[in-house]
């Protein structure tokens, strides 16, 4: 069922929650692919009632980034989560989320902050303000669903640690769910913003997933040395590349690794044909 | 009964929700006084379940404020709370609140951030990140208890007009009951802050209620304009006041009013022997 208001959500939730059901959510902003698919489908499998969003969230986006061009494919998504099993497809509009001709700053609404010292890394330190966007909508979501699980990839894998703490933090009544990256046969880690490249850019896109497998199996020979490891990854990059970031964390913390070890998460953002893509690897 | 642990308040809410119980929550820092005591009764007339929250919030005290020497009576709050029908007590320790050897900063907490024109003004001025610390416990208590009313203090006017913008702006699942200031017979308002007091302050800090109360028979006389309403409180000002702020603001938006009306909120800050006391009136 396609809901559009936060009422209609309530309202099913509030029934659903009077018969004991257990609820699952999985936020998306829509453009939905085989990503997406394997979350509605655990969801559908843990839940015995499930809620996708597809909102695309205003908040999350900086200035000069893709909001406008961000794809949006509502009829198919809807076909799509319900294909699944999903039972409410909720796709508010941004006056139903952050009030009609509300300023979309902080000067006007509450936010949900992130800690500084898991934003000002990775993609937090070129995507100013994204993860307090993400963190609010995500908040509004949990609270309008009031679900006990909260479904989300591991490819944005910042987000979830982000998510995971403030679940932590807030004492949400909500476990969160990770799972795993779904990937073409290729190797390129599913994402919307894949439909803004041509053939061109997706085999160049490639150059990520091949860069982190190649780290990984050398960090199994036994390479744990982080500037040697990362030196593999320049052979794979070209002109047609433009390498934002690639750093080896603590896959739960976000904290530098001096050393590789087994919770090392290796996270790679590059730019190809101007659309700017992640993936990560657990070591 | 009372209860230290995050764990077992959830316990018992998973007990409640199941049996259909309506939850109330009253969030206090303790030092627990007949204003307390009138949000806790209200609560238990409203709600099956009652719990009273006592902690002393750290993150909502500035660096130089009376976070150590605010007065704590967990025995006597406890007999009081429990003597007016509340089930549950419960008086966590900062660790547990907030993680054991957590750094309080929002370098490593998730904050809640109310929005800057309902905090850069009033007490949020001269009281910096304390509105933050205040929504983060809040919310933290709301999602720990699962409460379905929350019960506040008129006292606390702007934290209460904030309080409702967090619950409104992100959704919190939760109805805010806002209950009238209690006052001594002299007419001060009630406050935890007051046992700092001597005779001669308790007798100087009359001037903040008699103010208002001045203000608002001027305006029920026909005066509306705020600076010869404002005029009207230097003749109860001596040598034993610190004025900090005597303001005219919109009862729901804190925006500033050109002229006062029926939904005009007069709110004063003033110190007496170094205390920092509040009151308001709504005209």
């Amino acid at each position: 069922m396609l809901v559009h208001t936060i009422k209609d959500v309530r309202e099913k939730v509030k029934e659903w929650k009077k018969e004991g059901l257990v609820i699952g959510v999985v936020p998306t902003m829509g453009a939905l692919h085989d990503g997406h698919a394997s979350l509605i489908k655990k969801a559908v499998e843990k839940c015995d009632r499930v809620i996708v969003s597809v909102f695309v969230n205003p908040i999350q986006f900086g200035p000069s980034e893709d909001y406008d061009k961000y794809p949006r494919t509502l009829e198919a998504d809807v076909k799509l989560a319900e294909g699944l099993g999903a039972d409410i497809i909720f796709a508010p509009t941004p006056d139903e989320m952050y009030g009609e001709g509300q300023r979309l700053s902080n000067d006007t609404l509450t936010y949900v902050a992130p800690p500084f010292f898991y934003v000002n890394k990775l993609c937090g330190k070129s995507r100013v303000g994204h993860f307090d966007g993400v963190c609010t909508v995500v908040m509004k979501l949990f609270n309008i669903t009031q679900a006990d699980y909260g479904f989300f990839g591991q490819k944005d894998a910042q987000q979830l640690i982000i998510l995971r703490k403030m679940v932590n933090d807030l004492n949400v009544p909500i476990e969160l769910i990770g799972c795993p990256i779904v990937r073409e046969d290729s190797g390129l880690a599913l994402s919307s913003r894949n439909k803004y490249l041509d053939e061109q850019g997706k085999k160049d896109a490639l150059a990520l997933s091949m860069i982190l497998n190649n780290i990984k199996a050398c960090y199994d020979k036994g390479v744990n040395n982080i500037s040697a490891l990362k030196e593999t990854a320049f052979s794979f990059l070209t002109e047609a590349h433009e390498l934002e970031y690639l750093e080896f964390v603590d896959k739960d913390t976000l904290e530098d690794k001096e050393t590789a070890d087994n919770n090392t998460l290796v996270l790679i953002a590059c730019r190809v044909q101007g659309v700017r893509l992640i993936d990560n690897i657990l070591l």
